[in-house]
């Protein structure tokens, strides 16, 4: 693996390789000094385009808890302003001396393309609607440590805004390379406007598959779609689509729900189920280190156990 | 110690002993490699949802003098603008990993109820026009370098916006505790409400007591306050209540002064003051970092006495 | 050396013992673990109030090769917003105990006030319209790995907006303290008002140079200027002062393109010359850390060689 830029670069193997890795990094975190000298030396540089705290923060845990040095490349006090082509930008910090990018930004492919204009290492942080792949792994990470170690047969209900979702899509591959069976649940302005190739069965009701799951996927609700008419009102949307907490009274004793965060609370999900014991939401949060760690860990280390 | 949320938690003894091992700091800070390996893998989160320099520098100096790792999450470039709740937004950083947060957050409380949110540490570094007890104590440390190592009996002027003023109520706090005697020095329209259960004598006029007083510790006067009619002109509060030459030459011969900065030079003091023999200003900032390392070491340090 | 501020504080033999010095660093560089720990324990304080990305994670990236801590103080977040004068600035910084401190002001002079104000080495990362001495250093670094070790003769055209440029004052000085033979390229209203005493040849139309000079060194046009009425359209001056393809293809068969970015493509230079085998843009980048590295470790290091 030299780069990780979508889940397709990633077979079932492949997976299962880097979940288990993922898993040596889970127990490193629970150490009283949760730090290895892996990476000591490599320069990680950080370049996100678009606001994230969870994710740069994520990867910049992971890339310290490695003794990496981490580059933070923040937009909002760069030459972009100054009107810098995405391909200056990159090559500069490249040229600067680093061993791997991390990069977040708005338009699908970008770090494809940087790929071929430099040495270093390419991790895709989100790129546009395209994909999140660290996101789908941590996802992955959790659910096998739930129901683990196979997926095959889990049924897993992804609910909310899959058209302009990242992590749907990354989340629908690696889940469908693991053997879980998928369900879309949301408005057909909602969804993509073709599902062609994808491995999923679609609902358009919520209440129509609750009971059946195993998993429900939360998506992140953008406030922002209701003024592109893409649904009525924030309140229609929680009626039909909001994990409320009497459509999670109907869920299977032991199904668990999932969010890749930041939550709108009392949209896409009642505030007492994403507090509550079914959740898995802050363990998504801590597992995404470990897989980031797993990840940087891939791509940059020696080969050597992890120590 | 298991946070650090107000001068309340602490008594006399506390106090005396938070400062004495300040003292071990001041003196790690003066050698010539001021570092020690005491929080060696320990994560501390600093989260300001207020803009500072000086106490979010101060404390991630304090970190990485101490050998932690500091994760620095910036409200610029964080969910919050998505408007993530602070209590999704701290178990979120916590689940990442962390041993103590440093909160600054313009709501009265908060750091309190973060307590209850999650497991690390939580630092007050300001809440609001509640509590900002590092602050105050560096000031006393400063204080007990000069006239200690007891303040009983010192007479401590503190001049200026009481009301809207963190600072002000710490160092209140922290001065009565250590047996000072405090005037606070400001119009009424400055001062709160009520003083009922304050130690403090109140004056409205500086010349009163500028004669007599061993410290005058000076306020920030927030520009804004001009507008909401709380006095009627920079000049006239300058004129009532600003260290100026002419009253700093009527100061004793020993009386010291101090600021918490920024210092609006020309407004609450003089430059020739700020700048003159009397002034501990650069002395507070310094200690600034011996406090805070002192702080972090007591909550997360092993107990072990400081390399 | 105890600041650098100017390039007028080096003479030819201290710039050779310094560019000497890079070159070591530019070997470090090359080593698979980049990092010596020469400046461990000494932190480096970084002060912009000037958006940039390149040259203060260029000095950032220099300082922890040489395991120095980095405290980053962004105007952004600072105390700056609240009127704070850049003095009283400096002296908080100062006062939290650092031992170097990289400014860059948009006040020509400011880097040379700051060392009255404090003890701790100054750097200039670029001051007004006065200097930018590491850029130059780095451009004669990587002229003399090309062209070197002398620079005795060498014709240097430096095009564009010299009027405006701290680039072109640091790197004039630079190249005929070594020995090279300078001319500018430029509009009049794009040349300083008087040029007494720069030791430079002047022509107002890149074609009458373009075939007989070593080295291009383009200058980054501000599109503001535009407004300003200095020049007619972005089109007529790169018809007149752009490297264009055409007119690259008069260079010299050895001739040198450099830039000190952000590179505006198809105005100063055309995209084909900037990544053309000519181009030493990235490279100049590279030997930037080199040189940073050279210039901290001068100023704080111990003397002893270079691990």
């Amino acid at each position: 693996m030299k780069h990780l830029l979508s889940i397709d670069d990633l077979d079932r193997e492949d997976l299962h390789a880097l979940l288990d890795l993922s898993e040596q990094f889970v127990a490193v975190n629970q150490r009283d000094i949760p730090k290895v000298p892996a990476l000591r030396g490599k320069v990680i540089a950080s370049l996100f385009y678009e606001e994230s705290t969870r994710t740069r923060l994520s990867f910049e845990t992971a890339a310290k808890r490695l003794s990496a040095d981490v580059m933070t490349f923040s937009i909002a006090t760069s030459s972009v302003k100054k009107g810098e082509s995405l391909r200056d930008t990159v090559q500069t910090i490249a040229a600067m001396g680093i061993d791997a990018i991390v990069v977040r930004h708005p338009a699908a492919g970008a770090p494809r393309r940087i790929v071929d204009w430099i040495d270093a290492a390419v991790v895709n942080a989100g790129d546009g609607r395209h994909e999140h792949p660290t996101q789908a792994l941590l996802d992955v990470l959790t659910l096998r440590r739930h129901r683990g170690p196979s997926l095959e047969g889990l049924r897993v209900a992804i609910v909310g805004d899959v058209r302009h979702s990242r992590v749907a899509r990354s989340d629908v591959k690696a889940l469908h390379a693991l053997g879980a069976e998928i369900t879309l649940v949301a408005p057909p302005t909602l969804l993509p406007e073709s599902l062609e190739g994808w491995p999923v069965a679609v609902s358009y009701e919520l209440d129509d598959v609750v009971s059946e799951t195993d998993v429900v996927m939360l998506l992140r609700m953008q406030l922002e779609r209701q003024h592109e008419g893409l649904f009525p009102t924030l309140r229609e949307y929680t009626a039909r689509y909001g994990l409320t907490v009497a459509r999670a009274e109907r869920l299977k004793p032991d199904a668990l729900v999932m969010h890749p965060g930041p939550m709108n609370r009392g949209v896409e999900v009642a505030a007492e189920v994403a507090d509550g014991p079914a959740s898995l939401v802050t363990e998504q949060v801590t597992n995404g280190v470990a897989v980031r760690m797993a990840v940087l860990y891939s791509l940059l280390g020696s080969g050597a156990p992890v120590a």
